[in-house]
């Protein structure tokens, strides 16, 4: 029985308690907040775990074997170094840190301490992207040539990170996982609009070997709600709305054929337009899957698809991205 | 009554002829196309029409007052000149040109000849364009923040040209109608899948001063059709889906209201989060009210919204994003 | 190379013309309106086409082989007589004639004259239609337990007819189609708003054998326009959508599997939710197939789908529904 | 401080106590529910409650002010019965009861006791009922011409009840609160496909004064989830989409207007076709705003729109609705 302490019950945290102590193989012992409010909230919902506002004595504590960091992005090293000190595995809310050198500390002590590290980047475990990940494994999908994401909202505005730290490290993760091909370059724009240096919009693109292109357009002030990701295959091309409740993910079969280039003028293409395709996702809670894997990976000693090294790359595109958007779009190599 | 000679029948000009020849105003006497095919086609639905296969002749009649360029564009500067050169008011296909020079050389020799030039930019004269238009120009909106718009959807590959000079002029010619500040500098990326040089996928930031930034998104190879365009002012957000057969525009009472600026952290916004909106549009058909208008515009002087200097501003930045895209996101100052 | 006789050139007219005039076996040879600027339309349009207020002469004329009729309902029978009595075929727009007993006097006489009736049911033609009925046939959908169409908008009220007899034609005669079985009653609901007895709302049950339902929704007062079909049967169950431009037909693998029973309180079932599949249907013009169907009839004597006694199939079930709507909801046995 | 007894934890229960338990004014005393299983449930959930397996008990006891039943619909009777019986305010889930004249008893015994009987009619505290019972009641949609709703979806087959008392109480609750008239007659038809008896699909329609229509489509066999009621005023017509997350309500400036009439074939009707708005809706949880209003009127004395008259409503047009199902439509005047 893995025994966790959570550092953090504001917005996300209560959905982590919620989740690992109801898991058979883990249960929550310790809860801290600086927030006194917040703090209240845990011990009327679970009277019996220790509740308290200093986090150190939580890390240090000989009753706790996992601690989760589920606070702002700017104290997760600090904390995420004294958990590992103390020899604790831990569970890091997303973005993991805010520096390439703080992840890369990390990532370098947890392998010397040989503890895990598990990044929060729940929608890797979404029925959602585990079938894209399947129709892209399994060559359904063929040869990729764009993913294209867009992922914009009204708020909610952050106070300590921009909507590139905010919104992307989602797309940016997602896009880890799905595409195999290493990426070589970022150039990012975008607009701070009520606050100098906390840009509200901004259009991120990952250059990868082959041709492969990603975008991701993120934005605090949009009207609508808009969470659709675009991946274009040589075989086959996926649309996946998150917002659509029935049918998340169509698959279509339309494409490019070249029939024969001859010359600079000469491309003759024909288009594929066939069916669409919707196929069932698993219904599964995704925080869940991902609190079982993180207790079995702690367990067995396996590694989890989002551990410190996920973590560290997609801090590393945020890092690009984040030096490329203040220079106008300045390429930042990676 | 205003005398058309039009060249080029292949997939727009007859649309062109058709609505020409419906005016009061002015009537088609000369159809010219390289193409037998689509010359004989043009023959059999007009037989009271001269049809040519030497565009030199057409331009040069004295029975032709106006002569309409419906043509690739890498034809379309010589095929101009000849035409301004010969005394006749032209109506030009967009993309204008395919550069700067070419444009400014247009415009410069319609204002000597005191002809008139209109390019084609049929989109401004749409219901959807004169409603945003007024919701801008009235204080609607609000002072801009951003202005978003996609375009994408599978084909049709273009033999001389990339899917900026395809795709975006609709968008650009759009965006320089509506926005009154003058465009400052372009980020543009994208890649080509098939055809060297020939990009099928790209991402446009237009800057803009007072923080005001433009995005566009054209995409050969989306397996969907999508043209919708964000609009964020401070007092009113727009969505414009132009395919939504019954409410084009959506306006939303939402916004971002500045509660107070204390240091760094201290941002305090609250969302406005009100109605929505979708104002009845005009029932009309933009091809031929602008027909009318270039009509009119020949008949009486006066200038058109997209005259030559219009067609000019969008080749720069249809120049600058293509030269910003072969320098991957390179900024490119207009 | 037949030759056409087309009565009435108002709404529907023109399209029956310009189709039966593209086509390489037919063309049209003479056109009646007794609307002068009707008439006058016809005869600016094609100039070489023999223009008559008179259908009368039409009907008789040497020149005329078939009689397409596209009038009011209330003038079919007349002249759809006249015209079979002058030895000519003939197309009559939906719905066929007003009652059962013209119907019927109108199959009979083409038998005895051997000549083809065609009624104007072009849906049947679509690719929509026709991938259902597919479906239908070759097993996919199983044992069918219902048919829904809903057929909304605002308008078009017609001066003659209800709203049953002007929008349900649509709806019975894809029914008619594409179900095996014979209906055996109907029950119909509806109200009259703005003219007594003409009802601009009716909802219409129609029972068939085997449990089998089908209900139909006409409405002339909805502020959106709706064309949508449910068609549930044991094995698959499928959406119609005939607004939507790119998957009007969705086919679910979605049903209901029966345990067992035991008992009243004991049906076990289980939900099957499975795939969604959007096939890709033919891009035809459904018109166009029509008349080339209609031609071949007539050159090679066979039977169309839409034949005369399809036509009078419908306006049995329209006549019934009329008469039980009248009756608030009286069942009608066919 | 109200002590409720909730009677009933198996699907719906837990979210009564919930809420019950969250208010100020309430609290939960006891559950009682038959099954192991689910008083296992409510004792993990909530330790300090009493849970019994002996609903009598619940009902007699003295520390129990308000029983709310939340059991399957042929227990309602009997167990309001006693509640009242031994003076206790009740909340019932709907359907109120089985028949008429049970509810007529629980509505006279309540009377004379002077308790309060509430129907968990939920869908009347929602912000969108509330919205449109505002749009119609201060004339913004005039008179009325008709309401149609659809609630359609795969199962959830229930195995006391059919399709329209199953599904049909939302609508015919939030009908009865929205239409001032009262209705005079209900048809319905429909077809068990499963389970004789059983109909999983039905079809009614509710005739009221003045022309007013009503008509409610209920499947539990429709591949696709649809919650739409479309409601025509002689001013304005809504169009209510209780699944889109947005824009739940739509306000169309359409309609008909009337020119003049002069005989059987001359009435002259123009279109309206102005803007649509879609109203901002209160962000409430419905229940939550239900059980504090019945908390507020056991305190209070007053009554509530979803009281025991309209259960007793809703219950006598449910008898009808199947009463005319059985008898394949036939009219049941009310």
């Amino acid at each position: 029985m893995i025994r966790m302490g959570v550092i953090g019950y504001g917005y996300w945290g209560p959905n982590i308690v919620r989740n690992f102590n109801s898991l058979d193989g883990s249960r929550v012992v310790a809860v801290s907040d600086m927030n006194e409010a917040s703090l209240r909230k845990a011990k009327k919902a679970y009277p019996h775990i220790w509740a308290t506002a200093n986090c150190d004595e939580l890390i240090q504590s000989k009753e706790v074997d996992v601690v989760a960091i589920v606070t702002p992005v700017f104290t997760h090293f600090d904390l995420a170094r004294k958990a590992l000190q103390a020899g604790k595995h831990i569970l890091v809310e997303k973005p993991f840190t805010y520096t390439t050198a703080e992840a890369e500390e990390l990532v370098d002590l947890a392998e010397k301490k040989k503890l895990k590290i598990m990044v929060d980047h729940t929608f890797l475990y979404t029925g959602a992207v585990r079938k894209i990940k399947e129709l892209m494994d399994d060559g359904t999908v063929g040869d990729l040539c764009y993913f294209d994401s867009t992922r914009v909202n009204l708020g909610l505005f952050q106070h300590d990170v921009n909507v590139v730290w905010d919104l992307a490290p989602h797309d940016l993760a997602i896009m880890d996982h799905l595409i195999k091909e290493k990426p070589t370059a970022v150039v990012a724009t975008g607009e701070a609009h009520f606050d100098k240096g906390m840009e509200d919009i901004s259009y991120i693109t990952v250059y990868f070997p082959h041709n492969i292109i990603a975008h991701i357009s993120v934005n605090w002030l949009s009207p609508v709600k808009v969470r659709t990701t675009l991946i274009g295959g040589l075989k086959k091309m996926l649309v996946w709305n998150d917002l659509d409740p029935d049918e998340k993910i169509k698959v279509y079969d339309k494409g490019v054929d070249i029939k024969s280039r001859n010359g600079v003028y000469k491309l003759l293409v024909s288009y594929r337009s066939g069916d669409m395709w919707a196929p069932r996702l698993e219904q599964i809670e995704a925080l869940k899957l991902m609190a079982e894997t993180f207790v079995e990976c702690v367990s067995n000693g396996k590694n989890c698809i989002n551990d410190g090294a996920s973590g560290l790359r997609v801090v590393k595109m945020l890092e690009a991205a984040d030096k490329s958007l203040k220079k106008k779009g300045e390429i930042v190599y990676l």
